[in-house]
């Protein structure tokens, strides 16, 4: 069976497990007051060039992103997200449970907000009858497999720091989308653009945990209570210490990121070639062919995929992922099965 | 630096890291739907003897209690728990943050919450003014280190079925009540007396990881949503599954967990013979002992312990910890460290 | 200045305001448990044919509207709403303050909901990492004015309870719709159809108060302490009860609702005959034309009325509405403003 | 029947109802954007000599607790409130339900909070997995009668100011207190010791309604969101403004209060004189006897009283409370029909 499914279906990349085997019984201190974690924590403010974030490590990416955009919010304000965002649509309303309202605004394909989408949302906002939008949140690598690029992301940046509000960015694929073809900054320039964000572990060669680093020192007040309020503190905390150390160790975490999106390129070229359409051009390590609904029960014979919305009444968008552990063998193969169903 | 600050200071049970080492590459489905979690799941309604029962595994203490008693009580109801219970005390109020009150009830030195002290807060919230109190939360062992004996647990247990009270149970420290000399009750048995408690993995030899079990299958209709919603569902979920199955093989779970006690009891004898007061006997793996504030300093010298509470004005209940890792020669080493000190 | 900026301008009807008086210092029971409340429960649940409702006053809409969807659903459910429904679009987040998601559905410009509009929608929430659409919620009227006839309210009702979702309607303006020309529906009608409703009295005679039903008994239990925990119940509770009382004798509720409508009506034809376009063709007593936005400041001279939204560049729809302290006087004057205006 | 059940038992006194008639259709802005509104917020603002005080209306009690805690405190905040404190005892967790914990704090029997109390809560707080204490939730006068003097309410303040601890004063009934013959506070003095308070309208003379104040204007920012976000602000929003000019003209609100202090001195002198005990000597409008558990039946037959709590396992201390309506001859006809029941 070919795995193609996500990029959360194999553990953690052998450097991380070797590290927390060599470190499995040494006696830390818990709750993240240990040396791990503040070396990992040192060492992503020195890669961000944000020497006074704040760097605090959450285990999943619904937590980051429920915990953070909560915090940073008053309890009457909402956040903006692309309707196709993680945090509107596939998080069980987490975030409403946290008492904010998400207010969506439709994007097109390619999954990305700009600030042509906001003036009118802003200005139906003034309302005081009406929630006031104090935050953007976005995805980058999107939901959709896109990237901003520098000119999109200084464009939405600007737009937010002259209308008053946070920008947020859910890097579960932060890695992927830093070291796509399509991009062009640079990690502190992304950092220097946004207010928040986090560099994602679980789908990037940790067990799981993810580095949330807020870059303004003054909107982190009192972040650990609010934590630990959100059920978000590990015990063995250093755990996420020693797993963020070994993959930031020699540029692992970005090599591991591009190793997948050099795959899934090849891949989106290959089924291309097949004749197979896209949902869009993607260019991580997502990408999204349609098929036909009757191709699907015969493709879940030879791989693991999701499907990931209807087309129209006989086609479906399918989704492969790369990872990591994907190699261009199990690429190979998939194009081949896929020729053979085709 | 001899380690007893508590029972989460080293990593996981070289068996349960063999384990996550040994899958780590095998590619699994996500959130929990493998075959690890389905079998260590199995394990455990066989365990308890509950073959109806639902499990599912959440990630730390704090988010499992906060978790289990938001989805079995309504938004209006509230849940009674000792005063010094987990829930009550140290969790930055997180059960709060979903909404609901707590109903703080004072109980003895020992830790235990007795049928007798909730008539009275039963006839005082009849009122509709008032919240209505509908799950009570004890812990097993208590935070106190002590136990409920079987006929303590049935009184309970008898008191909550006969007044429309869910019984829920803490279990961070199950497995070191069960395996506690003072203990007379068995799993199967401690499961029919509670409609819900979880077996504790993050203080017994996992490295992260919480076992809930809800008795009765009428209760559990979408408990999964609700876990998603609290960020509690794991993409790699299969990590929880494989890491309960080692520990559940050969009653490895309880001979940790009866290890750590009898070291602890040990530690309390020698604690006792060097003549320091205790603040409650301990039958578990914590213990209380009353030191004087002028020795604190120099015993963090020689060793890692907690401040549990002031006593008095000259002394601090501390507390000692031991745990699946501890030896004898820890505990002697302690104790001569100690002597030396007094 | 001629007021059509809405129907909550005035205060209460002179039979509510001398029903208030007579009662003044008579001395009552608070909370709701006077025999005014309970008269005037008694008469709606006759009114609607309901003999085992439950009746529940509380002040205002947007606390009726939350309190009473809060109640109806568990934490990790959602409502489904039109996404111009006064619940998703003007309450500030007041019931994603209570932890729930709000599912928005793109509807027509009639503003309602129908049946053909579900079933995309509970497809793709059957994923268990989403929340769950249990209840699903319309306005009658609707924002736009317009009315549910029987065999579209009945179809909605028959997809929803074969589909497991309740059926909540915002009953603001409930009298209004029952009383339109386009209704086809009556009370006992309309109750049997739905699962909870409200009659509403802010907006029809009353100075506040709105009468939440909830046709299902079961599904009723500790209402009372959700309105207290949501800050809903009045202390002198009586004075919504001589309030609806008053307003329920005599048909007077129906024939105050009917009086504005055919008010609106006129107000609506002549608006028309002026040449002026509307939004969409209004039944009950609220009406949106769409006027140049050079007109309104000149408008705003001579009448009280609400922006409604942009209708384009150039254009801004604005909505009249009309109570039972409208007369045709009022009617004719806002006309022949208009007409030398235009 | 003698009604002495509680201080809203009865409507609006007249002057207030006259107002309401008055005014009824007159036609006015809605939400609170009113002449009257506007000039009662002035009045308020004068009276208590705080200029650039926010003055803002809201409906009831508990409302204006909860509201107001939420928005002076961040989520992950708590407060601090007597055990015996309104917000902790009768409000159906109404608070916990905005997700915030409140700490109570045992007091005596006089109900009041001292600085002396608060250190050990806040030195057990430093904690950062514990919650932090932000606000200090007291009431004037208390749940018990009594009121603060101007060196307790300043020893209080003082301490709060040097703590980073928010004062708040649930003022349901400081009408009461300020009228007290056990007060030496002026409304000015008041107002600058504390951070936000409200004058009761409910319990003093007005249908409903209660005007709270935050008097740094620092900390008021979009409170009127959070306002509509618990579902507090009206439509008829006049009605109170009008309301509240009319008590507040010709010292009408502390006229009311002080006559309701008068007889309920003199029905304490009574009781007392009848050799009844009370569970707290009160110098505002609630009195407290204790009678034996065989006397309630009988006294039920001839006036509205309320239980307060049991005393022992034989008597019950009950609470006797006078209003704005309350005449002599209720009292001289209460205590004589104590005397024949004695």
């Amino acid at each position: 069976m070919l795995l193609f499914r996500n990029d959360y279906s194999f553990g953690a990349h052998p450097k991380v497990l070797e590290a927390l085997c060599a470190t499995n019984l040494e006696g830390n201190i818990g709750y993240g007051g240990d040396v791990y974690s503040d070396r990992a924590k040192d060492r992503i403010r020195q890669l961000c060039q944000c020497p006074d974030a704040m760097v605090e490590f959450l285990i999943g990416g619904t937590q980051t992103n429920v915990t953070a955009c909560a915090f940073l919010t008053k309890p009457w304000e909402a956040v903006i997200s692309p309707a196709t965002g993680h945090l509107n649509g596939h998080e069980v309303g987490a975030f409403e449970a946290t008492g904010h309202k998400i207010i969506p605004v439709e994007v097109g394909p390619d999954g990305k907000l700009t600030p042509e989408m906001l003036p009118a949302v802003l200005e139906w906002h003034k309302d005081p009858h009406l929630t006031r939008p104090a935050l953007v949140y976005i995805s980058n690598a999107t939901e959709n497999g896109t990237v901003y690029t520098k000119a999109e992301l200084t464009a939405l940046s600007d737009f937010c720091r002259a209308n008053d509000l946070l920008l947020f960015v859910d890097g579960a694929r932060l890695a992927a989308a830093l070291t796509s073809d399509a991009n062009d900054l640079t990690l502190p320039e992304f950092a220097r653009l946004v207010d928040a964000f986090y560099l994602g572990g679980t789908k990037n060669g940790t067990l799981f945990g993810e580095a949330l680093v807020i870059t303004r020192p003054e909107l982190t007040h009192d972040f650990f209570r609010m934590k630990k309020r959100m059920g978000a503190v590990m015990e063995k905390g250093w755990l996420q210490g020693v797993q963020f150390e070994a993959i930031l160790k020699d540029n692992l975490y970005f090599d591991m990121a591009r190793h997948a999106n050099v795959l899934a390129g090849r891949l989106q070229e290959g089924v291309k070639a097949l004749g197979l359409p896209l949902m869009t051009e993607s260019c991580t390590n997502q990408i999204f062919p349609i098929v036909k609904n009757e191709l699907r029960p015969r493709l879940e014979q030879v791989c693991a995929f999701e499907d990931w919305c209807p087309f129209d009444a006989e086609h479906t968008v399918i989704r492969f992922v790369t990872c990591f552990h994907t190699t261009q063998e199990d690429v190979d193969a998939l194009l081949s099965e896929l020729k053979k169903l085709l």
